[in-house]
């Protein structure tokens, strides 16, 4: 018996097209690329070929199926471009096809290890054990590295739990990389001692090629904790690398992954990427754009990412869900309902707005999170709504 | 004056949403990411945020916008996945937001510097410098190494110019990334003595990041002249590593980046990610599904492609268009017409139906290649119809 990778697709075949063929030449396309009839051994037609093992229509959906294809997991490689070649590397140019769920071999999933620390790792890097972390991002862009560090310094003097670059800062002349996390990790440093607190201060690491390892390694010279990775920015296997080489909390950001998102026929689903994908390749912590915020994930979406970075997957650790976009201080009962106490709120803008104020806004940000906390119920598992499945 | 990037956006607002707000909010999303009366400074409202140039309904369309927005270069740091971000990070997770252009200033594309061969080069390393070029790909996946040499050899003996490993070969085992490419590149090698031909094997890489460079020396030791990558598994800006680094073709394909075409009013335009990015990252040659074969792209999709790869761009070199997926050889008229003489025709699947008749079939693949070329005027422009734009 071979280990398998199992794909649930959801198909939305074109009229006309038989959703037998549709699913045989998906399995034909993600790993042969021929014709059937060319394939002249019976053993790679059986073992390299997928195996269509399901193919259901949708209830109350006509014309929409749910079919399950596996493939041997040998077909990966065992590594996470080719997985993900195998996932949906040609099919992501054909249309009507979406990836909604994906399961994989133990044998697998201990190769890529996932998060390093996870829910329990970062709750021991923050000393934050019994509530949602409190977290916010450091803009706008355009402020020299010292007027970051000041906001830095600010939200961890108020007693907040993680400060993040914005996702859009990274190596620019106006604020250069190496003098903006010195700056930062310094000033969230001193607030810490002056509190006695724990804030930590996670760069972001948007790098050529050939400077990722050097950003990594001065960031964890200087005691950084933990770094905000975009994967799809910089390559999925890119954190993979780092969770496994770097002593760093991996918070992950979900920039240029969204045309995987805006149609519901096609792509493959928000919790499969930002859940399942992002832990796999070791995210601690993810970040997604919370419904009802300036980005169009519905709540179950938003759900289905949670339930995914936190259910049991093989021996992998959990990874917290980190809801933002647009969020504000009024959304954090709803999130706390929504997440329960194993995630992290991450309001930027609203919480950067007067900028005398964000010491005492984020003690308020935290005192919020802490009475929502004991709202749910202090040990108590947290009610979750379910997923979307 | 500073120097700009220039990003033409086709849009679809929503009912009651307002133009002239919307892309205001695109140009803030994609660089401060916050409300503009949160901005407490001119110079970062003016120099930061993109200032919005154009605003024009797309005529015909009503309801349909045309917006170019500039920004200031040094936003993108110079690098490639800050570039990505300031083009489509956290917009790609909106709706009805489409790129279509973008327009780089010369201090940019002098840094990613594009193609290290580009067209001229591929001739002078193939040895053919008056027609397209043939190209096959080795498949099917779960042949061992040996017969995958074999049928290089072949294609090699019948004269054909580029041999390629298909996409989904990593390093897998059933079949190692070494053995193959060791057999692979002597089994070409070999048929080049005999014959006194050229062929090139260009083999996959596709590697975990921290073996991506040993994958790439190795190939290099070997004599490979160049090498298949595709930049969405491994990252855009690993390409411009390579590019910039090794002495190897690049031939890039397009896996992975599908979801940015099949909803035309949402992604990034075929042209601008298979022609214009690809370029920019170095790719001396760009595999695309050509019309009419397994994929749903158009006919202008695909030259606006072609037009891309090679029309003027700042001092970089003009890069192969190679059409593909699911062609043969009665379609070799038609690219001729269509992308006229600096083009790669890439077949693979009906080249290698019947195994015994490679070398026949490949000669034949080059007969015609040089029919339809000498009827399309030797040394003379390929007539090229126009592309979409």
């Amino acid at each position: 018996m071979t280990e398998r990778v199992r794909i649930t697709y959801r198909l939305t075949p074109h009229p006309g097209q038989e959703i037998d063929i549709l699913c045989r030449s998906i399995a034909l396309e993600q790993t042969v690329e021929m014709a059937e009839d060319a394939i002249h051994s019976d053993r790679i037609r059986e073992c390299i070929v997928g195996n269509c093992e399901v193919i259901e229509e949708v209830s109350g959906q006509p014309g929409c199926y749910q079919a399950v294809i596996s493939y041997d997991a040998a077909v990966t490689g065992y590594t996470v471009p080719q997985f993900l070649n195998l996932l949906y590397g040609n099919i992501s140019i054909k249309d009507n096809i979406r990836i909604v769920d994906v399961e994989l071999p133990c044998d697998l999933l201990r190769r890529w290890r996932g998060p390093q620390f996870g829910i329990s790792g970062v709750r021991a890097a923050t000393g934050v054990h019994d509530r949602p972390l409190a977290a916010t991002a450091l803009k706008p862009m355009g402020l020299a590295p010292r007027e970051l560090a000041a906001i830095a310094e600010e939200f961890a003097r108020g007693g907040g739990d993680i400060v993040k670059d914005d996702h859009g800062l990274a190596d620019q002349p106006f604020c250069r990389f190496r003098e903006r996390v010195e700056r930062c990790q310094e000033a969230v440093s001193r607030a810490n001692q002056a509190t006695g607190g724990t804030t930590l201060y996670f760069p972001n690491i948007c790098a050529p090629f050939h400077e990722i390892e050097e950003h990594l390694d001065y960031v964890a010279d200087l005691g950084v904790r933990g770094v905000l990775i975009a994967p799809f920015l910089l390559g999925l296997d890119t954190v993979r690398h780092v969770a496994q080489r770097y002593p760093l909390l991996i918070m992950a950001h979900p920039a240029f992954s969204g045309t995987h998102f805006h149609d519901r026929r096609h792509g493959i689903a928000p919790g499969v990427v930002l859940g399942t994908l992002f832990r796999l390749i070791g995210s601690d912590i993810s970040i997604f754009p919370n419904a009802g915020g300036r980005f169009p994930f519905t709540q179950d979406d938003c759900l289905d990412i949670g339930r995914r970075l936190r259910a049991p997957l093989g021996e992998l650790r959990p990874a917290m869900p980190a809801p933002a976009g647009g969020m504000d201080l009024e959304r954090i009962p709803e999130m706390a309902a929504a997440y329960g106490n194993d995630a992290i709120f991450l309001i930027g803008g609203a919480l950067l707005h007067d900028r005398r104020r964000i010491a005492a806004d984020t003690a308020q940000f935290v005192v919020r999170i802490r009475r929502c906390s004991e709202d749910l119920g202090a040990g108590e598992p947290a009610p979750r709504r379910a997923g979307s499945r």
